[in-house]
């Protein structure tokens, strides 16, 4: 018998990246396309990227050994196979991917959207290995969720569930892109750092590094590197947002009592200063009756880890 | 084949009752004992209680039929078949409940936490029936929750996942039994409104019926019988109330994206004067890629839900 591989493919507002895996988590080969560079022809986007997939299968002589294709996309429906209004997608309209690209691959196809994905490749691959219950939080521009309960992601009634970016953690706070406010990501994403910097900034008037970058390029980035140096104000940041981080969390654990959860993304990267404050409000917010959950972080290489999510979704496409 | 029987016990605080129950949600037979009775002594209780029991199929002449017992008890545990330092009842320790009955009755027994038992007893015999995912609410004493994912309770990794009454809906908000601060069953449970009833009463000079009654001695059967009579000060309480558990409701959907929430007791009885500032609440606030799950009243009639509840994991029990 010959080993097998499947295909994992992320699609990105900017880049698709696809790459083809064996089951212990090896990428073999790994190609990109623009998907900016397509804008809303989102058939000519799945041509392209199914010619891609079939070239870089031949070129590594794999025909008879790719087994299927799993997309991780964002709003990306498990049920019905398509990508629903993504907002940082060019094509603002229900796009039948699973579809098109099987059609097009001849080969069984799944869609998750990336966070779930990510999920699944930490429990494939990663850090949650063995585990059974955890929440994944992806901390990047914006906050993703995956919901795993029993070793399967929690999908709901229309693979919306685990929407916990757009929890609301302060009643009437900062306006969010769903229209509401004070939600999650609105505060501990990678704009949310951002967005309580320029509060800070607003609000005091003691020294910092952070006066000296252009207010309207001030980035995450720079709040670690600033709070790196041990930078008061940016330090002071970094204790805001993984306060209210670590209350959320031990809220969620009401919900479906984890054994763990599993941080990545850029946020996640800033380790302790981010950790200490989220520990500190985590084990203080939590019920009593539970045995603390674990805090702990993504283990795959960032690069590798959102054709790795779409990878380990595809094992289970029939 | 014979008709098959299980029987359900529903362990409360100060009664205990149990009930022989048929697959389609006849309570065929119903007796019960004075939990409180028994003190701390945990060994005559569950004695007493199986005797009862037998006595009550034999009277029956259902020896033959009765295939299994089924148990909800606060802080049921469903993995471990044991009650856990239940603060409402007399033992504080923990009680193998499942096994110590399964022995003297020789009858497959299992055991889950309360709200649970009503979750499940809403999908076999209630209003939940064909629903796949749904959140159900019980809204008494305090509150309780239990979560219905792909028509199985999510138990989490230790069987206490949904502890939604311990939701933190008001950061430093009112004191909770938990050790915590604000949680939801602070504000919408029974002893919650009657809280808030208290408050209103401090901060507020008009006059309302809610004054001609003892404070200490205010229910919130109290305040819904004012508030049915107009009263302003007792309606204003039920909008409070009703907002926040809608607000919370909404909120709980990016979690589990159910297709409905089910409500059930004391304060679910309201009506109109808790599901209207609710309803209000909970749609202005869902996020907005949800198809709106609906809000349902319980439909067991409440003397006999806990004993169908407890009935209806039964059959689960091998």
């Amino acid at each position: 018998m010959t080993k097998s591989y499947v295909v994992g493919v992320d699609v990105g507002g900017t880049n698709t990246v696809f790459g083809i895996v064996d089951a212990r988590g090896t990428i073999v080969a790994v190609n990109s396309l623009k998907t900016q560079e397509y804008g809303d022809n989102a058939e000519a986007f799945v041509n392209h990227l199914a010619e891609k997939i079939s070239l870089l299968i031949e070129e590594n002589s794999l025909k008879e050994s790719v087994r299927s294709v799993g997309i991780g996309a964002p709003n990306g429906n498990y049920y019905t196979g398509t990508i629903d209004f993504a907002t940082n997608l060019s094509w603002k309209k229900t796009l039948p991917i699973v579809e098109m690209l099987s059609t097009r691959l001849q080969l069984p196809t799944i869609l998750t959207n990336d966070a779930k994905a990510a999920a699944i490749g930490e429990m494939m691959y990663g850090v949650a290995k063995g585990l059974k219950n955890f929440i994944m939080i992806t901390l990047g521009t914006g906050v993703g969720s995956g919901i795993v309960v029993n070793e399967k992601i929690l999908y709901g009634s229309d693979s919306l569930a685990g929407e916990l970016g757009h929890f609301i953690v302060r009643r009437n706070g900062r306006k969010c892109g769903c229209g509401r406010n004070g939600c999650l990501e609105t505060y501990c994403s990678a704009s949310g750092i951002v967005r309580t910097a320029h509060e800070f900034l607003d609000a005091r008037s003691e020294p910092t590094l952070l006066r000296n970058i252009e207010r309207e390029k001030l980035t995450s980035k720079d709040i670690f590197e600033a709070a790196s140096r041990g930078d008061v104000t940016a330090i002071d940041i970094f204790n805001f947002t993984g306060k209210i981080l670590g209350e959320t969390l031990a809220d969620f654990v009401t919900f479906s009592s984890p054994e763990a959860f599993v941080l990545f993304g850029g946020l996640a990267a800033a380790g302790d200063l981010l950790m200490n404050p989220l520990k500190g409000a985590f084990y203080a917010n939590l019920l009593k009756v539970y045995t603390p959950p674990k805090l702990l972080f993504s283990s795959l290489p960032a690069a590798d880890s959102a054709i790795l999510g779409a990878a380990a979704i595809a094992w289970e496409a029939k």
